[in-house]
């Protein structure tokens, strides 16, 4: 069996012959950047091959990489199956310094009002004139005698009692008591609030006692290895049990990673962790809880279910208290999940009295719109050009991005994260990218390059060089070989055009026709809310620019941060808010948008760079 | 490391050298007898090694083999520990025919009125026009909304709706579906109702559309291996955790075994039980559920609860249905347990008139007593006497095992179960004996044997060889060892005379006690209620000549079966009496005799064999 070793990580694992590389660096536990679950398409599972014979590329290798990068032992590792022992470098992983986000970014504050109540007693000790089982004699004490208690509770109880001088304390959630611990430890209440992203797991420890937000953690959701999107996953999932045990396994596994940093981070003890809330897409939802998603995927979009799950953390494998219970909120249709009734929590938009649309991007685009006390949610394949995807030099918001594009003076500054050099290009990147070539005026309003050739005059000396044929299209080029990370030109194309383009068109459309169902105009939008880390980062004039947004005053479009991912926090912190989030699923009313022919019509409207007709 | 093969049974294992053949025994998953928990103090773990040189005997075997037995290679299994191969020979296990009892032999009849429900249901396939989830379809079909599912269940749900035409049965158990299966399934709802005796489970299939029991089951309870008595187990779990856990997965086992041949007696599907109930000893009832039974040996003897637990099957790792509930009834008190509950509710005696006694005697012995709608009971310790331990020769009431015994026209008739060739005393024989000899003067009211030297006058000639000298004082030659099965003298000894008189008089105590509580006077008894397998096959004269029970009317004596048994049974197939099992321990009184002068006042004159004074 051949050995494959992984540099620098230095990680080594010996695998059957014939097994593919990707999933070789997967069992090894090493990520890989993808996009297209191994089929090819992307060009992104670079690694190099060291010390070994150049191998015959294949057809993809031959698109994806140059003759240079072939020559340096560079190959897809979707493409290569293992036969001998060989060292593969992989490049250091981008999302190894995420850009940080914002905490409870939104427009709501946390408050203290955990579900775990905690009561200290000491009880008297048992006499043959009191008999009493040291059950009753804790729940008399406690004063609740009908409480429940968790088996694994009972099972230490009468050893507990005697070991602590019959002083303990309870931790009570519902109707049941969840601990018994030695003495008092009432101050001591913690809680895990997660945010499922489909291509970032983030986790916050909370005090449950103040309310207060004590480490924060994040990492890639590992599930990226079975594909990018949603339905590459649900693919998968749906191919076998084992499949959906292996998502399943690895976003637990992944979130068990971030609770260990946490408590790491804080020392808090493991079983003081009671309580883990989660918001996620309503995929995220169902591969975390290890439920069939498979029709989820063709219309109708049916999910299993949407109500809130609330299991215990033993069952899921999560490493809290045991008996801790673990929440996914609730989701509100097959692509409106719980990260939207994040969103909705953390900017009040349950309660609030304006009329106000948020937007979320992640993967997907969801929609809100709150108006005249009603709800309104939808959500649109905005794909995943935002994060990075679909883009020819994508990639996630994270070091080296090119992040911002200005055009002044007749010449584009760009901006990376980090300050770092440039090695691809981040969502607001590429909004701020096309806002500046839209300015200097070489995209046409239909989303095509100038053709420097045909209309030399539109396209200024400077750029007659970086504005180039490419394999589709011209395409143009934001950072030369030299002063790039890698050593290759980055570029933006004609491809990465159009991708925006059905992008931001359906975003758009989206929002008209949540306002046409409120019989709302654009311009009674009192507000537009731009939640998650993208919306944190793009900028407003960029984006009325290319018709992202309908054109309202900048003040009027507002960041709130990551909404969802703060919305499990309160929901977390508080019942009340959980309470709230658990009446959403009925009371938001869902649009579905794809077989709407009026959405289709906008849509195409929208795809253009003009300001659309409103 | 030397192997061990077992015969008749066939069974080989290799152990570590040094592992005692009592363990090697258990370990190979055989039972070998025995009461002392491998202390050598029983001498009922005989097994002959054969094709081995004569071991040189401990002390114990030195007490209870004969040279004739060492010269054979009989050895007691609790004395030996391996250091080479050996094969040993298993006497025939003598539980193999247990003596059968009867269903249902209490006052009580079974009713139908399951606590799973079960609904057949036919749903609207999912359309664009109706994105409802699978779950929300599921519960708007069954009319119940608010239902919770089973995370199991609901993570198939997506695949079984629509492999099956979305034609569906849901089994309901509270607010919470345990079960969705393909078609209409409601006519299969089935539940396991046990009986986990100290030294015998016993397992009954209901179908609990009809109430009515489909096939029973019965097993040693391999917890024996550590000691016969509930004291032993305690002393082994509260050792360490992992002791407990030995206990607790020996009985679970033994559980899974009678499931596994109550199914095949049936053909019944696993996946159709949803239900099962338990009785038993409060120690057997924490053993179970595997919780902490230590503070039970020791006064005040103070149990960890008291209530009914219900757990899921699946935690428990009972093969039923996984979500299926497991119901261990509530005890009363740290030696009255769910076995008097099963008692209470099999007699009626939480809701008759008349004032009425119930006698459960099994490894102890618990009385109750039902008088002017007062509920009173307590416990004894009656000791394991009448299930054949500490008695020379007892023995289960297996095959066998003499059983009665008559003195008539001055010669003794005896009987064996199954008339199979006597090879021990089982506990109805016993008192038989006991009472027999007391006919023919041979036993002194004081429990003496008559001294045939110094009265030769009192024991008639035919009985002056079998009146002989033992060890400790006479001992009567009940058969001889040219009728034995194993070719010894089956005998009665002075200190088996004294075991019984220990046991009768603290129950006959127990029950003066409680008739004291209630300011009754024995003759107002209208019955007392025999329970037990013992109480079903014990001969009333005999059990009154002894003095075992007060001097009433033989047709006041009735024997009910086991109750216990029947009880859970009740329990399981009603969910009207579960509920009155649930009230008990609040409503039954429970008097704590081992403090109370009183009770040793009586105790002490009861052990006489003169019908005592009342």
């Amino acid at each position: 069996m051949p050995k494959v070793k992984f540099t620098p990580q230095n990680k080594e694992i010996q695998v059957e012959t014939g097994t593919n590389l990707l999933k070789a660096a997967d069992q090894a536990g090493l990520y890989i950047e993808g996009d297209c679950a191994g089929r090819g398409t992307c060009g992104k599972c670079r690694v190099r091959i060291t010390g070994d014979e150049r191998a015959e590329p294949t057809t993809a290798e031959k698109k994806h990489l140059s003759e240079k990068d072939l020559d340096n032992g560079w190959v897809l590792a979707c493409q290569r199956t293992l036969d001998r022992d060989i060292v593969v470098e992989v490049p250091i992983q981008k999302d190894a310094h995420l850009r940080k986000t914002t905490l409870a970014g939104g427009v709501e504050e946390l408050t203290a009002e955990p579900m775990v109540e905690k009561i200290a007693v000491k009880l008297d000790r048992p006499a043959v004139k009191d008999q009493r089982a040291d059950l009753e004699r804790l729940l008399d004490n406690l004063e609740r005698p009908d409480l429940d208690i968790e088996l694994r509770e009972l099972a230490g109880l009468p050893a507990l009692l005697r070991k602590n001088s019959f002083a303990v304390t309870a931790a009570i959630t519902g109707s049941r008591i969840i601990s018994v611990e030695a003495g008092d430890t009432t101050d001591q209440i913690y809680g895990v609030a997660f945010d499922i992203g489909t291509t970032t797991i983030m986790g916050s420890l909370l005090d449950l006692k103040t309310a207060s937000v004590v480490a924060v953690a994040a990492t890639t959701n590992p599930q990226n290895a079975y594909g990018a999107d949603v339905i590459s996953r649900i693919t998968h999932a749906s191919e076998s049990r084992e499949n959906l045990k292996q998502l399943q396994d690895k976003v637990i596994e992944a979130a068990n990673m971030l609770i260990k940093d946490l408590l790491k981070q804080t020392r808090v003890a493991r079983d003081r962790v009671y309580e883990v809330t989660a918001v996620g897409n309503t995929t995220m939802s169902h591969l975390f809880m290890g439920i069939d998603p498979t029709y989820l995927a063709p219309a109708p979009f049916v999910p299993a279910y949407r109500r809130a799950l609330e299991v215990e953390a033993a069952r899921l494998g999560l490493r809290i208290n045991p008996a801790g219970r673990v929440t996914f909120l609730p989701n509100i249709a097959g692509y409106v999940g719980s990260d939207t009734v994040g969103v909705i929590l953390a900017t009040d938009m349950d309660r609030r009295k304006d009329n106000c649309a948020a937007i979320d991007i992640g993967t997907n685009g969801e929609l809100v719109l709150a108006a005249n006390g009603r709800l309104m949610a939808c959500s649109t394949a905005a794909g995943p050009a935002f994060e990075g995807a679909q883009i020819k030099h994508g990639m996630r918001a994270a070091g080296g991005a090119l992040e911002s594009c200005d055009y002044i003076d007749g010449e584009f500054k760009m901006g990376t994260i980090d300050d770092l050099p440039a090695c691809g290009i981040c969502g607001s990147g590429l909004i701020d990218a096309a806002a500046a070539l839209l300015d200097a005026g070489l995209i046409e309003p239909s989303g095509r390059f100038v053709n420097p050739e045909e209309n030399p005059e539109k396209v200024p000396e400077q750029f007659r060089e970086r504005l180039r044929p490419g394999r589709n299209g011209f395409e143009f080029v934001l950072v030369s070989a030299g002063d790039s990370a890698n050593g290759d030109d980055i570029v933006l194309t004609q491809g990465d055009l159009r991708e925006l383009q059905l992008a931001k068109g359906a975003i758009y459309a989206g929002l008209m026709i949540l306002l046409k169902e409120a019989e709302l105009s654009e311009d009674q939008l009192d507000c537009i809310l731009l939640a998650g880390a993208f919306g944190n980062y793009v900028r407003k004039e960029s984006a009325l620019t290319i018709g992202l947004l309908p054109q309202l005053p900048p003040e009027k479009i507002i960041a709130v941060g990551n909404a969802a991912g703060d919305g499990s926090k309160l929901a977390l912190a508080s019942k009340t808010v959980r309470e709230r989030a658990m009446a959403l699923p009925d009371r938001v009313e869902h649009l579905e948008l794809s077989t709407r022919s009026d959405f289709q019509d906008i849509f195409i409207d929208a795809m253009a760079f003009q300001k659309p007709k409103s």
